[in-house]
């Protein structure tokens, strides 16, 4: 095993970069525009060019680098390509392949939920954990599914796509998806906001939630940390759905640690609590006490989870 | 690679013995009892006696045989050892290394569901297929998941538990498990009976299924297959079900194939019409395509997935 890697995370305005040493220390992180236009044909070109010039400035020769990870927000196949992604305007990309020409170093790809779930099981909440399951509760609710320390990208590239697991079958709008009932419209910071609205228009109890202007998932969480018994209703109802969620996810791949992660997730130990009730009341009897933590590495998770997965073997 | 390899799938009542050639061809099949009695202590040294008489009656040096895989009724982890498996009178045991020990060849274990549904993806209806998911609808509703050519054990060995997974959060009967609402309350033979049985008397719509004495699931899919309007409204409520939670599961791991086993299974094309209606409704968008099959190898499964499995690299 060589001394360094590299670890990238390409979102929609930054791309984050980590340098790591192999044996899992990040040296140094830094960021880099992430350059949208013309289809966003500048992205690996840009990710090259900065990798080149961290090794010059540190003196790091390419021999003593092992290779260099993405993660991509969108679906990506096992050999590396990107069907397409809608946030950087990419058709179909082979992103390990493209990366490696530019580069002059072995590259692999991943869909950025997944290297986060890779990543948290690398050196985060999850560490050393080899079957993991990573929900983020963000705008959106993604997700990362980690069997025997490797991430499952699923023949469409669709692995760990939990958001869109359809829970509710009696929901009647639509997710973005175009779906309907899928856990996100629930769980993520956005559903929470919605479901909140519901209960505030279904009754006339008092609430500190009530006649603000702009509800955000942050007052909800606040409110039902605080005990108002609205936004308690409104948590037991996404807790409800998303312990649900993950007790069928356990019974399919069973995973030693479950990890929540995203914005949501800084509402901390009574948000877990809260999911945990509902997981232990649904999981089969082998998984109930499998351990609900929060994410730890937050925004680096991609760039550890991007180092790790080039470290490891075909 | 050598020439032959054991497969023996251990049942409550027969061990089903496969030797086969390590390409994949079934060179001969046989049956022994199980002999439950004295918690079940004779039977690994039965399965390494009959292996042993097996290659002495065909002249085959151990030399030239790659190992011996079984499937076991009941939780197994990546050691190949047994938590405990209920129909066997079993309590810890470590099968991997005992019928190594007795048999003097390279021997794995794993769970029975799981190996069936290996045995599909290597030689049966999902023939090539890297990614799988198998549910079998019998007395209850087993399953094995395959990810990247591979059992998924899960970190208690029930990965592949899902026929416990959670669907109907308002079921007010218990499963077998002590949860309730359990995807097997509703999509095994036992179910679809419970199913109609609730259908039958929530109404007094005629129905050929009304007035029997013993009422079994041959009857309500046969009744379904021939448009009966009572039978076909209990398999939309299965098809519904199990769709919704196929659905589901592919947004965990995203299979190339589904494939649908079991003596249920024996319903053929209507059923899979049926819970394929409902699976394209609920899955994520690139997901609903994913074919679902029928099982092909039938009790041959287990036998087939055992073998495959001693194949493998560790």
């Amino acid at each position: 095993m060589k001394t360094y890697c590299f670890g990238i995370d390409v979102g929609g305005t930054t791309v984050k970069c980590g340098l790591f040493r192999t044996e899992g220390t990040l040296v140094e992180k830094w960021e880099i525009p992430t350059r949208t236009e013309d289809c966003g044909k500048a992205i690996l070109p840009d990710v090259a060019e900065t990798i080149q010039a961290k090794m010059e400035e540190r003196g790091i020769d390419k021999n003593d680098v092992e290779g260099v990870g993405i993660g991509i927000p969108g679906p990506i196949n096992e050999n590396g390509e990107a069907f397409c992604a809608v946030n950087l305007y990419w058709g179909f990309t082979p992103v390990a392949k493209q990366l490696s020409e530019l580069t002059g170093l072995k590259a692999k790809a991943g869909n950025d939920a997944n290297v986060a779930a890779l990543g948290e099981a690398w050196k985060g909440a999850a560490e050393g954990a080899k079957d993991v399951v990573l929900v983020t509760l963000g705008t959106g609710v993604g997700g990362g599914i980690i069997v025997n320390g490797r991430i499952v990208s699923g023949h469409h590239g669709a692995g760990g796509e939990v958001g869109h697991a359809a829970m509710d079958h009696s929901e009647t709008e639509a997710c973005n998806c175009g779906n309907k009932g899928c856990l996100e419209q629930v769980a993520s910071a956005t559903g929470i906001v919605r479901v909140a609205q519901k209960e505030l228009a279904a009754s006339n109890d008092a609430s500190v939630l009530r006649g603000r202007e702009h509800l955000s998932a942050k007052n909800v969480l606040d409110a039902f940390k605080a005990g108002d018994a609205l936004a308690v209703r409104v948590m037991e109802k996404v807790g409800d759905e998303l312990g649900g969620a993950l007790a069928i996810f356990s019974c399919v791949v069973d995973p030693e640690t479950i990890v929540v992660g995203g914005g949501v997730s800084r509402a901390g130990q009574p948000l877990i609590d809260c999911i945990q009730k509902y997981y232990r009341k649904y999981a089969f009897s082998q998984c109930k006490d499998t351990p609900i933590v929060i994410a730890k590495l937050g925004n680096d998770a991609g760039i550890y989870g991007s180092a790790r997965m080039v470290l490891q073997d075909e």
